[in-house]
């Protein structure tokens, strides 16, 4: 898109991934004696990802199937974040590489937040990528932005208002081409 | 009310008005499998709630649209806490000066405790004004006082404890006042 | 029992009381859409008071009727723990008083573990007592130990070991001054 | 096994014990009004589970008769985690001499993990032992490794990348001698 500028922009993000256990949430899953299930969502996080949202950003929430989560509990999540929820396989790649084409969007156009192993491809590939302050060393190693918030407690958040930022900045110094270009 | 004494003093606090979410709450919204959803207060938070109905100050609870919350909940709330609950929507300004105007009370009376961007113009407006540590940066920076305590782990405490304290030290100065007037 | 050493010992401490909420709590109290109350105790902290009873301490929880917890929730408390379980008024004084008669004890022999206003009277009367490390300023006044842990994070645990230590340091004195007598 | 390297290798861990109370959870039960009863357990926890399993080191959790822990709720641990849950009594030693006897291992050959009184015999006889930072001092001292994760949040985590970082390190060592008796 901007692409006359001879750079990619951080400003092209156009999707944001993002791995729910231990990014949106806190990592903890609840189970009991009956057999309810239960996990947690933080406001400041749905907040993130509102304005991503405003701003023209999609957000998908990832669960691998080894989250020990049910279809159940994925869909109330699906339905009080407002964002689309997959369940992908261990192999995470070849499920974002299909939305990436169904899109038609390039890798430098999509954010994802991860926070383990399984997500250590995609946290290189992608153009922004994230984890929470408290992931393992294998995701921090492989993630672009390391928050200082842990996970489930703002770091979603935290990665939200960093891709604003940027986009910001990009769409500033856009501006200031223009002028340049039109003053020369 | 001490108007002739030619300054606004913090002693007028009549109304506490304190967004639930990341407040009075960490935040967290637990959901699951079945259908529930839960929230957890600290009894600290409470005690200081009722602290500052001790001393005559009304407290209202508020809750925006965009919080995920049942209305269930929220009398949950209300019951629990023994303070009204209020559904704001995103425009938290237009709800509070309707309860002004119904209180007949100004801006300088009212305590403001909110920790995000839609709490910015009130904590800007409201007389005293506090966030919790964990607050974003946004929100931080329209606060007048920034407590040590995250939300939903003594924040509340701390700001009630902030505007008792204030009372006093108002309350010792015009007893003074009184007694220099006399001597003179 | 040991009076004739002239001085109060630490060791005759026979009866711990703790105020639940803030101490083997962490404060919260979770509540739910459908009706449900919830909170948790550590594992760590009921270890402390099993330490305790093994070594003859009585072990009496207190809830004062601010602590918005239902009779069932503390009779489930009182299930769990192993302990009794007392609902106290805002006097906790009174109540205390009258167990400290029906067991004919002194408050040298009682360690109080509280975490707030209320409990300010019996920290200060109280032989031995203690706050948990996030207990507010009016309660860390009236405290003889401040523990290093917060409350329903090993608070109660760290009291009780501190407790059983003074009690062994007590007995080995005492064992020593047996000889010394011996001796000489 | 390796026994003719004349020393005892950390690469022989075969089976790993686990006291769920602390280590794999935070130590914390909920328990509610209507009878529920509830634990979390982080997925990075399980994940690390999932990564000793792979690499064929068998995963037993163990949960005291003293963790006030109901039967149903260690069936669903057992369920989730993918893991045997042994209830063991007070005694957790003995419990233990079993599984080795039946698996034919020595106590080399097993890693420990636990955090309190219960656990300092086992702590003190495995090849590998391990407590969460925030363990009692009577387990720290017994433990070989120290975790810088809290129980609950990652200690399990942390102890099995540090089994297999050992197992990767001896092999390779393995290899290493094996040149070296080619060569020479």
């Amino acid at each position: 898109r901007y692409g006359y500028f001879g750079r990619d922009k951080p400003e092209v993000v156009r999707l944001m991934l993002c791995n729910v256990s231990g990014c949106l949430t806190d990592g903890k899953l609840y189970f009991s004696v009956s057999g309810e299930e239960m996990l947690s969502v933080n406001t400041r996080d749905t907040m993130g990802i509102r304005m991503l949202k405003k701003e023209g950003v999609e957000v998908v929430l990832l669960i691998t199937t080894e989250d020990l989560m049910t279809k159940v509990l994925s869909d109330k999540l699906a339905h009080k974040t407002g964002c689309k929820v997959r369940q992908t396989g261990v192999e995470i790649l070849g499920e974002v590489k299909g939305m990436l084409e169904e899109r038609k969007l390039e890798w430098k156009e999509v954010a994802y937040m991860g926070n383990d192993e399984p997500d250590v491809v995609c946290l290189n590939l992608a153009g922004l990528s994230a984890v929470p302050r408290d992931a393992p060393v294998v995701a921090v190693n492989a993630a672009k932005y390391i928050c200082h918030s842990p996970g489930g407690m703002g770091a979603v958040r935290e990665f939200a208002e960093h891709i604003l930022l940027l986009k910001k900045k990009a769409k500033s110094q856009m501006e200031q081409d223009r002028i340049h270009r039109q003053n020369f």
